[in-house]
């Protein structure tokens, strides 16, 4: 590490933390508490204002792992846990259906509208209720969050337990499973810890590196037939860059937490090299959403739109990246991306992202919040990314 | 009608019959008929390469539907009858489900992959199997479009027969129903008839008028409450202007089938009216692809995107409008959309259109077909407006 580049990440890290808490966190907090009927009014335009006051159980979740994880992490704010309270509550009193299954979109009183087959909703879920039992202290959350990670591990395990969208003509799978069960065992080892974390997490990174990664044409795929050999089809050639590079540094972290695990490294860089290759927009800048196995054209009308989210992924690889290896290419690509992400998302007149743009960055929609967007992916990696150079340094 | 109009509007005649059997239809026909497996190959790129040998129901119909048509009202010819009888042996033979309904997704070889909880395979199968029961004659064909058209009545009046995608905590309906209703009814009265068209058509109509047309916002809404009240959130306000306008145009059909009774010809036009001001782009031209009722930020990341099929009915809605009417603003809406569309989406190279441009009019993907896409809203809207032309001037 030459000191040119150490002062410049002393300069990253403080930017991250400024950011963080003096930026994005005002945008959603305290104006998001429900103070009338619990959790958060997340659905908002650039101004703050709100737009829908419908409640989507993933964000939810999210922004009570939040507001829980900078109580454990940054400081003990009273203010922080009670605002996590008023997510976990929300959660626990409305969100799950009689047969166990959480829901995914609510009224604002607490009344369900709408459940789908996936448990992105128990994931999110866990990883609220185990960093805010920690923060709290509340064993009965601690047993909640351990009780539905089993659930999770039940659904991600047992094939026809939740309604299939499609016939068993085609069977496929997707890397959508391992990843976000991966991230949430690392979530609930970091917090209150619970055996299973360590058994399975070798699981699901085996399973990511003998069936989606596909080192001969330099690849992850987002959906493989469950042997790992290609569809191809629209959708089976269908590429998410950003959540492959965010796999990537699921991967890095638990390298990490291994001692600096030279097979995971390599892993995780091969992920990112790939999906960097095939992802980042050379003509504009930024993480383009689909690609084409074969660049041939992708069935998805947004393909070429910019997302945040993306961008925050590859913001933490390409940083996580760079301090585990201490190759520049990585700290290049850091830069290149956190330029490009702060230039064309900041919203430098009320904080936090704007979501969507166009390709050419210029902005479509100005909506801060919705069903899929709230205080997540940019939080979580301005945090992340303040809080490993932090460790790093040290 | 001025002179000089009427001698445009002879060239528009002109130009839609030749774009449609010299440009449009030969880019799908007899290319996309498969001698092996029956049914049509239809998803295809800008050159006609093939991307993908799976094969959507609805388009499956639609094909089948057009090609049954041609033979019906252009010219009597056995290549068309045949290509027809391709489509309309895959749907009988591999296309519905044991309990009636029909899958969405098939195999090239007629395995199911997705079923929806949507009946539209059902109704694009029933103008299928109608206009191709009037070309061929075949009475088992016409029992068949009978058949289904009552199952299709029976999934739109019989409320939780079909598996709801939400729950009863907000009920809502859309205007896709009646209209899809409205227009299946007004195909199979045109080809082998049946008595249920009349008795139907006018409910439907009525139920478009008194629950979605909105005279005091000016806007026709995409979906209501039960009641016909406004649902202020993000899906109740999301507007769709091109189906609307497709709509409009259903209804400007119906008063011209009624010896253009004044009331309908009155409701066509105050639908295109409303949604013409609310979808139109006085920026860059063409319809927009969604609006928010208040003018908010839509939550679908595509809103502002240009796809082809509203341009589509667009076309035909002002033209009819304007025959209807002889009022000199239509005339200028359709040069307006006609010239637009005709100078974005056409692929002056490969002849067909291409089907989704970013909202400044360049192209953001150069797919002709796909699960959505197909040989119909382009080949109708030509085959429509050349046929009423041909109507209008006798």
């Amino acid at each position: 590490m030459t000191s040119t580049y150490t002062s410049a990440l002393d300069q990253y890290k403080t930017f991250y933390k400024k950011q963080l808490l003096e930026d994005t966190l005002p945008f959603w907090f305290p104006r998001a508490i429900d103070e009338e009927y619990g959790g958060y009014l997340l659905m908002r335009d650039a101004d703050g204002s709100l737009l829908d006051d419908d409640k989507a159980v993933w964000i939810q979740g999210r922004f009570a792992w939040l507001l829980s994880t900078l109580y454990n992490t940054v400081e003990q704010k009273a203010e922080w846990l009670e605002g996590a309270k008023k997510g976990i509550d929300f959660l626990r009193r409305y969100c799950f259906d009689e047969d166990g299954r959480m829901f995914f979109h609510m009224t604002r009183g607490g009344k369900p509208l709408r459940k789908r087959r996936y448990f992105f909703s128990e994931t999110f879920a866990v990883i609220a209720f185990a960093a805010y039992a920690k923060a709290s202290g509340d064993k009965e959350v601690a047993d909640e969050a351990r009780r539905l990670f089993g659930k999770c591990l039940e659904y991600a395990t047992t094939p026809g337990l939740l309604e299939p969208k499609f016939t068993g003509t085609r069977p496929a799978k997707g890397i959508s499973i391992p990843m976000i069960m991966l991230n949430t065992a690392q979530q609930l080892r970091d917090t209150i810890g619970d055996e299973r974390c360590d058994e399975w997490i070798p699981k699901w990174i085996a399973e990511i590196e003998q069936d989606f990664v596909k080192d001969d044409i330099r690849c992850v795929m987002e959906q493989v037939a469950p042997d790992g050999s290609l569809i191809d089809h629209f959708d089976g050639r269908t590429l998410n860059p950003g959540h492959a590079i965010e796999g990537a540094w699921f991967i890095l972290h638990e390298a990490k937490h291994r001692n600096n695990d030279p097979h995971l490294i390599n892993l995780g860089c091969r992920m990112l090299d790939y999906m960097w290759e095939r992802g980042w927009d050379k003509e504009h800048g930024g993480i383009l959403y689909f690609r084409d196995m074969y660049g041939k054209p992708v069935q998805e009308y947004w393909h070429d739109m910019k997302f945040w989210w993306p961008q925050n992924e590859t913001i933490i690889a390409t940083l996580l990246a760079y301090l585990m290896t201490g190759n520049q290419k990585y700290a290049g690509w850091h830069q290149q991306i956190h330029d490009y992400a702060y230039q064309h998302f900041h919203d430098k007149e009320n904080g936090e992202w704007f979501g969507y743009l166009h390709r050419d960055g210029r902005l479509s929609s100005t909506i801060k919040g919705n069903l899929f967007k709230g205080p997540f992916h940019l939080p979580r990696q301005e945090w992340y990314c303040w809080q490993v150079l932090e460790a790093f340094q040290k």
